[in-house]
């Protein structure tokens, strides 16, 4: 997905909970800097490529900063507080595929990216909104989960994470590898997190080699990349792995996510907050 | 007051707004000669003076358009609409100045600089609110107003100028004279606004000679100027022109505005949707 007009507000918003989260004499030189470099960005990258810019600008300021470090131990140790209640969920219900997919889509909602505050309750409040949404259809994604023979799972979020183990139990966990980024950006998850959360205990967890909020392939490393080619399903979290990954035709891509900006929907041709399931080659999200 | 860093979102939001409302191959040159010029902008300028900054590159490459001349029609008839029912709420009050003055307060929310979005709703809602509160207290501008010889009433908002009509009749209208924008800039008062509305037929309404959205006075004409050296008491209406001329400490300036924005809240020391009046040597607004 390229960058449209209305994402530039959000990466100066973006730029002003970094510089805030620091105190600096360079606030003002990151700020202008930002500015200068979104005056010359190449808006058909998409998105996170030029969330990356932002944060290149920083870290050139800076130094190196994770930003959401706190945010991440946070996110995961709360969502594995309520792992019991959601394991209890799923194993209780007649369709446990269904509601842990349902469960993973929730946990979309645990995004720094696109979100400016999160409460815990959000949390809840999306698990049961997912778990009652209409328009989750998953007998497409189930039938190729059990066709497939090489399944790449593109993770997102620290704490959604948790979600995704819970989705990760209900796959034939021997053919799945899940991914996390290759560096610190935003909240995303990285292998840290995976350790933290228990979920390189019962699958293969890899990294991608980029620390950009999305997958964007000419960023990856040659070993994710092999990976990612020989794979027959992917399973891809969230809105960045979508606005890198929505123009990749070629590939049997499953995009799991709640879309929480004007702008995705738009692109996505569903409401804001609606949860999605859409397939790579279809043109609008899967609806009843 | 300066420009905040949490002040330029705003600003880039502002030209996403003008280059939706019309179409334009040159969005893309707009966008980011906008962007090239914030980050090279002198942030010791009052908001509004980077305000038409951006409206200066709109122009370049759109020429002259004035964006708010619908919204600005509207608010005028809707609140003239309202006319007679406020006159009654005024008239029938025991304290008819306080009352005209909470309204004239309270019509500052017709304000499309710092709202995205602006319902007929809101402006009942406010006109409730301003009656009710707390905070406002009248006492000291009653006393100055009564002592001035000569007055100067610093327009905002088309629309929110009906709101000022009811107040400046509890004024000794021969010492007050009205000023409007000289040139159309965001949903600003003009003097077609003062003739549409009836403005002029109860006080002397001028022009400041600027197209921005506040009171810079090394951009107003030399006639306004002489007018506003010779004012014992300046009423001064909104977030532009307290952004503008707060920092004027040697007049004797009452500030009367909403607070509409987290900026401007925090820099007035008061809650965002608070009623302000507030006396140009305080440092906070005045509170009970």
């Amino acid at each position: 997905m390229k960058t449209y007009y209305e994402c530039i507000p959000c990466f100066v918003n973006q730029t002003l909970r970094m510089i805030s989260s620091k105190e600096s004499p360079h606030h003002e030189k990151v700020l202008r800097e930002v500015l200068f470099t979104l005056s010359e960005a190449d808006f058909s990258n998409s998105p996170p490529e030029l969330t990356k810019k932002v944060f290149d600008v920083f870290e050139k300021h800076h130094g190196f900063y994770d930003h959401y470090s706190d945010i991440k131990k946070h996110s995961n140790s709360y969502v594995m507080s309520m792992y019991d209640e959601l394991i209890s969920t799923v194993n209780s219900s007649p369709n446990p595929f269904d509601v842990a997919a349902r469960l993973a889509i929730a946990g979309n909602v645990i995004d720094f990216g696109a979100n400016h505050v999160f409460k815990n309750e959000y949390i809840h409040q999306n698990i049961k909104d997912a778990l009652a949404a209409e328009n989750i259809d998953l007998t497409e994604l189930k039938d190729e989960v059990f066709k497939a023979k090489k399944i790449l799972y593109l993770g997102d979020n620290a704490g959604e994470i948790v979600f995704d183990k819970l989705f990760i139990n209900q796959l034939p966990r021997e053919k799945v590898k899940f991914v996390v980024r290759g560096g610190a950006i935003l909240n995303d998850a990285l292998m840290e997190d995976a350790i933290d959360i228990g979920l390189t205990q019962i699958v293969e967890v890899i990294s991608n080699g980029a620390s950009l909020p999305g997958t964007v392939l000419k960023y990856c490393s040659k070993e994710f990349l092999e990976v990612f080619d020989k794979a027959d399903l992917i399973i891809s979290k969230g809105q960045g792995n979508y606005e890198t990954l929505s123009e990749q035709k070629d590939k049997n891509i499953f995009f799991l996510l709640k879309a929480k900006c004007p702008v995705i929907a738009r692109d996505l041709n569903c409401n804001i907050n609606d949860y999605v399931i859409l397939k790579n080659q279809d043109k609008s999200p899967l609806k009843d």
